[in-house]
């Protein structure tokens, strides 16, 4: 399958580094990150995405030698000094009040990201997409992040301004797949254009869709829509979609989690794909 | 499908109201409740889905009158009086502190469970169970819960004492169907023995499986293994196993977060059953 192309990043070194209180706004506060274009991405598994990504700008290394207990870690830092990426130490409680890890690890970036936008986007046969716009827990979204590196899936479409994909949650949730996919922002018409343009299906889910998710023919360009965790895809979401899909239920519930969801659809599009 | 009988319970309004502190520690100690036998099921659904519940025994009804705002709150408190079970009333700033939701309802229950033992189910052709034994995060083992009832498993099989499925957290993500399900605690050996009487497989999974998931004739009788957040299943454990499989991964990640390979893994068994 092809996959869009990776945007044109440069690794630099110019930036001067961040003083703690800064490092805290950027954990705590939404507008701090999107004014800054900044997020935290933290422990070794992130760091190692981050420099893999060919995307990625590091700014700064964040490191609490005390909790820097593994031999990757001090490769990890060999290769970012190597890169000449200003370095900021701490203790370890300063960084263990920093991290979302129940045992951090010593170790993160600052990452600087480029806004992506949906019309950077050209999708080709074989690729898919998720989209959504009322989720609302991180840890659902960074666990369907994580799920869509695994299928190959091609990017992430918000739709609206509801939740931040650069929430330290979501970037735990992700275990470092954040930086495997495209993630853009667009608006609702942006977006019904963008599907015309490029021929895309949009396929939304709901528990009385007549089609099972296992008969259907998936598209070749294909958006799976995912409704928010409390009442999944309205009415007219449903009636905006070119095909609804229905995940079985023979239970008490009524409903599943919406990362479960996500990745029984996304298994099932990956297998279509052959 | 036919699935293990449900066992005799009875609802009961013997049991005196519990005092407030005594609630609070149901909700904080994991040796209150199982020193009790008690857990608390908190919010609409989770109390539908107890009174639905062949052998669910509620023993007290926690109301916050100020919070109980949608009409079904009411019918369940006229169902609930009418079965005589006591009745206790909170402030809503003190239901709040109770609850793990993000707004509560305030509508929940106290429940009695009776332990459930492993030599009590007999499974049949067609059933399939999960074992866990060394998951950690409260939110997974709920999520497994819900995706578990939505597929018809029978039963969860915990193996060791490592976490508490009454654990609120666990309760909270279940969404209610923590009560469509048979959970029994365990040991290695009457696992094993349990396995061998009972003719039932035991699948598990690795990354390094030759097998893809797709790809195997799923046994009649299945016990389905799956690892803990940190390592999945270690090589002796994929040795005592009767099949490994693989989840497919083509992207950065190495792993799926282990309710998301739980559920790719149950929908397929579950189709596997027609």
């Amino acid at each position: 399958m092809q996959k869009c192309k990776r945007l044109p990043y440069t690794t630099s070194s110019s930036s001067p580094t961040l003083a703690l209180s800064e490092l805290r706004r950027l954990l705590t506060s939404r507008d701090e990150r999107e004014r800054t274009g900044r997020f935290f991405a933290d422990g070794l598994r992130p760091v190692v995405q981050a420099l893999a990504a060919p995307g990625t700008r590091i700014e700064q290394l964040v490191l609490a030698p005390e909790l820097l207990n593994n031999p990757l870690g001090e490769s990890l830092r060999e290769r970012l000094r190597a890169q000449r990426i200003p370095e900021v130490t701490l203790s370890a409680s300063q960084y263990r009040q920093l991290s979302q890890l129940e045992e951090p690890q010593g170790v993160g970036v600052i990452v600087q990201r480029r806004p992506q936008r949906l019309s950077w986007l050209s999708p080709t046969d074989g690729e898919f997409f998720v989209a959504l716009d009322t989720i609302r827990s991180p840890g659902n979204l960074g666990t369907i992040l994580r799920t869509m590196d695994a299928v190959g899936a091609s990017g992430l479409i918000l739709i609206g301004g509801e939740i931040d994909p650069f929430d330290p949650r979501v970037v735990r949730a992700t275990m470092g797949s954040l930086f495997a996919q495209h993630i853009v922002r667009t608006t609702e018409q942006e977006f019904a254009s963008w599907r015309t343009q490029h021929g895309v299906a949009l396929v939304g889910t709901s528990p009385h869709a007549a089609t099972s998710y296992r008969e259907l023919a998936w598209p070749q360009r294909t958006v799976l829509w995912l409704g928010g965790e409390r009442a999944g895809l309205s009415q007219d979401q449903q009636a905006a979609c070119d095909t609804v899909v229905r995940i079985p239920m023979v239970g008490t519930c009524d409903s599943l989690n919406v990362a479960t969801a996500a990745a029984v659809l996304l298994y099932e599009v990956s297998f279509s794909r052959g």
